[in-house]
C-alpha cells in the first residue's frame, strides 16, 4: 500500500502566496470592476532589459541551427562563460575570491534554497528567523525535521529567531545549539540589512559551533549603503561555514526568465556523526547532478548579459525605478503616520498595521477600502503578525495611485 | 554542529553520465587528434524546429515590452496555452480525459521524476527495473528508504525486477508487496515497448494492492508502432494508480531548453499510516508551489509550438532522423552478428557485448579502438552487465561513420 509522507500535513493551510491570490480573485469575482493594484507578491513589472533580450535572440537563432545547437548543459552547473562573469562581476570585483567548481546555476533560489536541506541530516536542529519567507520553515517541515504548529503556526523543534523594531529586524544569536541557520539579507519581508559587524558575529557563531549559515542574497543589488555586505564571503571565515544563494529574479526581472545561482565553498565542512568531515560542494553536486538538468541555455545567454557594460546599465535602471517606489511609498506612509521599515536597501517596505489590526484584518480593509492589495505580515510567521509587506515592484504610476489611496482610507 | 545526509554516501562513485564523460576527456587529453563519435549520452543532435524558433522569438519580444512582459507563472504549474495544447494533443487525441489541474509543467522529467518520491512515506518499499535510469534509484538511496549496495551496486531494500532477453525486459509483477513500482516505456536503456495487455498486469496488481505506479513515458513520441499504449491512461483503471512523466527533451530537441511535464490523476490515492486515503495531487501541488517557480515563458512559449501543425510536422521529421539512425544501427549490428534489442519503437539500442566482455570493458575497447563512446549496460543495474546502449541521437553522418569503425573493430 503506497503512503504519503504525512510531513505534508503538518504545513498550515495553503502556502501564504496562493492564498493572497485566492483572497484577491474571490474579491474580484464580486467586484469584477473594482481596479486592484497589487504590492503583494514580489513579482517584477519592468521588462527585460534590452542587452539581455538581444543576447536571448541571439541564443534562440544559435539554437535553430545544427553547427550553434546547445543540448544539455553538460555539468548541469551552468556554462563557463556565464559561471566566470558572474564570479568576476559579484565576486571578485568585491575581493573575494572563487572558484568556479564552487558556483552551481540554477532555475531559482526558491528552489535551491528549499533543497539545500536535502543534504543535511535529518536531525539537524534548524534555526530560522521569524517573521521569515516560509519557504525555509516549509521545506524542512516536508523533510520531516518538525514537529506539529502550535496554534502560532510555530512548528516544535525549530527555533525561532524572533525580529522585531527592537533589534532592528536582525536576530541574535540562538541560546541554545542549532545547527543550521537561515538568515536572509537584504531582509525578505522586512527590508533590513545586516552591517559587517552583525554578520561577523554569525559567520563566528557558526565557526565556534560547526553551524552552516544558509545566507539568501536574493535582494543583494538593492544595497545602496556602501557600508553594507553584498556577501556574505566579504566575511572572514564565511567560506567555511556560509552557503550563498543569489538570484537574477529581482536584479534583472528575471521571474518568467528563470536563473539564479548558488555558493558551495570547497572548504564548506559538514560533519558525520562520528565527527568526520565531508566537503559540502561535493553533496550539492550529487544533488545537482542526480536530480536537476541544469538551465535553458537561452536563459543562460540572458544572464550573462546582465554583466556586459551595457546590461549593468540597464538593470541599474530599472532597479532605481523600483527604489524610487520605496521612496514614494515610505514617504508616503511616514507623513500618514504609519510606522514604516526598510525600501532604503531592500525592495521591501515592512509597514505596522494601524489600529492594532491583525495582518489579515488589515488585508481585508485595504483591499475592500483601497482595491489595493499587499502581504499579511502574519504569513511569514507569528512575529509578523499586526505587521504588513509592501513590495516596490510595481509600475511607478501604480504606487502613486496607490499612496492616493492609502491617503484616502486614513 | 552541522551533520549531513550520510545516505548520499552510500552512493556508487559517480553518477554513471559524469563517470562516461571522465573516461572520454581523460582519452582525449591522451590522443587529442582522435575524432572520437559519441553514441552515449541521450542528446540530441538536431537544432531545434522552426515553428519552436518562432514562438521563443515572439516570446523573447514579448518580454521586452512592458505590455506583454511575463513575470512569475503564478501558480507553478504551467500556462493554460500549454496545458491546454498538451491535454487536447497528448490525451484527448488517444480518448483520454485530463483535466488542466491534474497536469504539471516542470524543467525536466530528471527532477519530476526525482523528487516525486519525496510525497510519499520514507519507509515505502520501492520496485524498480534492473537494468533502469539511475535517477530512480539514487534519489531513493538519497532519501533513505534503502540500506547499502552489495557488490553488485544493488541497495538493500530495493525491490529489483530484472529486464532480460527472457521476458522481452519488461519485468514480471513482484513476488511480494511493494509501494511504489518504476516503469519506464519506450524503455531507457533498453528500448523495449510494453503492450496494452502487459500495462494492464501492472495497473490491475497496484489496484489490487494499492501501489502506485510511477510511469515515464519521456520516450512515447518514438513508438511507430499503432497498437502500442503512449499513455498508462490509456488502460482502464490507471488514473487510479498511476502517475505519468512526459518531456520535450526528445520528442523536441528541447534538452538544452527545458520542458516537462507530469500528470497527477486527481482521482490517485495514497494512504496515512492509519489507512485514510490522501490525494496525492494536491501533495504535489504542495510540493512544487513551495519548492519550484514554474518554467521560464519563453521555454513554454517554444514548447506550446511543438502542437502547432506546423509544429507536429517537423518535430516528425526529426524524430524520423533519429528513427532512421536507429534502423542503421540495428541492420549493421545485426549483419555483423551481435544480438541487438531496441531501436524499433524507441530511441535507444540495447545490444549484448562481445566475447563476454564486461560493459565497461566493451566500453573501453571501444573507445580505444574506434573512438566510439556508447553507454556500459552495468552502468545502469546489475542485470545491464554484458550489455551496452547506443543512442540514436547522434547525427546521420556520425552514425553512419560509427557503423564502419564498428565494422572495422569486428
Amino acid at each position: 500500500m503506497a503512503t504519503i509522507n504525512e510531513n505534508f500535513l503538518k504545513l498550515q493551510a495553503g502556502y501564504l502566496f496562493p492564498e493572497v491570490g485566492r483572497r484577491v480573485r474571490e474579491y474580484w469575482a464580486q467586484n469584477p470592476d473594482a481596479k486592484v493594484i497589487s504590492l503583494g507578491i514580489g513579482d517584477v513589472t519592468q521588462p527585460l532589459v534590452p542587452a539581455v533580450i538581444e543576447a536571448m535572440r541571439k541564443a534562440v537563432d544559435e539554437m535553430s541551427r545544427d553547427e550553434t545547437f546547445h543540448g544539455y548543459d553538460d555539468g548541469h552547473v551552468g556554462y563557463d562563460f556565464l559561471r566566470e562573469a558572474i564570479i568576476e562581476n559579484d565576486f571578485n570585483a568585491r575581493g573575494i575570491d572563487l572558484h568556479k567548481s564552487e558556483l552551481f546555476t540554477s532555475d531559482g533560489t526558491k528552489c535551491d534554497i528549499a533543497n539545500i536541506q536535502e543534504v543535511f541530516a535529518l536531525d539537524s536542529v534548524v534555526a530560522i528567523p521569524d517573521p521569515v519567507y516560509p519557504v525555509y520553515v516549509d521545506s524542512n517541515v516536508m523533510a520531516g525535521r518538525t514537529g506539529k504548529a502550535n496554534q502560532q503556526g510555530q512548528y516544535d523543534k525549530i527555533v525561532y529567531m524572533p525580529c522585531t523594531a527592537e533589534n532592528n529586524f536582525v536576530p541574535a544569536l540562538p541560546d541554545k545549539p542549532v545547527d543550521l541557520i537561515y538568515l536572509c539579507f537584504p531582509n525578505n519581508p522586512t527590508g533590513a540589512v545586516a552591517t559587517t559587524e552583525q554578520l561577523k558575529q554569525w559567520v563566528d557563531y557558526a565557526r565556534r559551533n560547526r553551524a552552516v549559515i544558509l545566507f539568501d542574497a536574493a535582494y543583494e543589488a538593492f544595497i545602496s549603503d556602501p557600508d553594507i555586505p553584498h556577501s556574505i564571503y566579504e566575511i572572514d571565515g564565511a567560506k567555511d561555514v556560509a552557503i550563498e544563494f543569489r538570484s537574477f529574479s529581482k536584479t534583472a526581472g528575471f521571474t518568467g526568465v528563470r536563473c539564479a545561482f548558488t555558493v558551495v565553498p570547497e572548504q564548506l565542512k559538514a560533519y558525520k556523526k562520528d565527527g568526520t568531515a565531508v566537503e559540502v560542494n561535493s553533496l550539492w553536486h550529487r544533488r545537482q547532478s542526480t536530480k536537476f538538468n541544469g538551465v535553458s541555455y537561452i536563459t543562460q545567454a540572458g544572464a550573462a548579459a546582465v554583466y556586459t557594460p551595457e546590461g549593468k546599465k540597464q538593470c541599474r535602471r530599472i532597479i532605481d525605478i523600483y527604489m524610487n517606489n520605496a521612496k514614494l511609498i515610505r514617504e508616503s506612509l511616514t507623513n500618514l503616520g504609519y510606522e514604516v521599515y526598510g525600501g532604503v536597501n531592500a525592495p521591501y517596505i515592512w509597514m505596522k498595521t494601524p489600529d492594532g489590526l491583525g495582518s489579515w484584518e488589515f488585508f481585508d480593509r485595504l483591499l475592500q477600502k483601497a482595491n489595493l492589495v499587499g502581504t499579511p505580515g502574519a504569513g511569514f510567521g507569528p512575529a509578523g503578525e499586526g505587521y504588513f509587506r509592501l513590495t516596490t515592484f510595481a509600475r511607478p504610476q501604480d504606487v502613486k495611485e496607490a499612496m492616493k489611496r492609502f491617503a484616502a482610507v486614513v
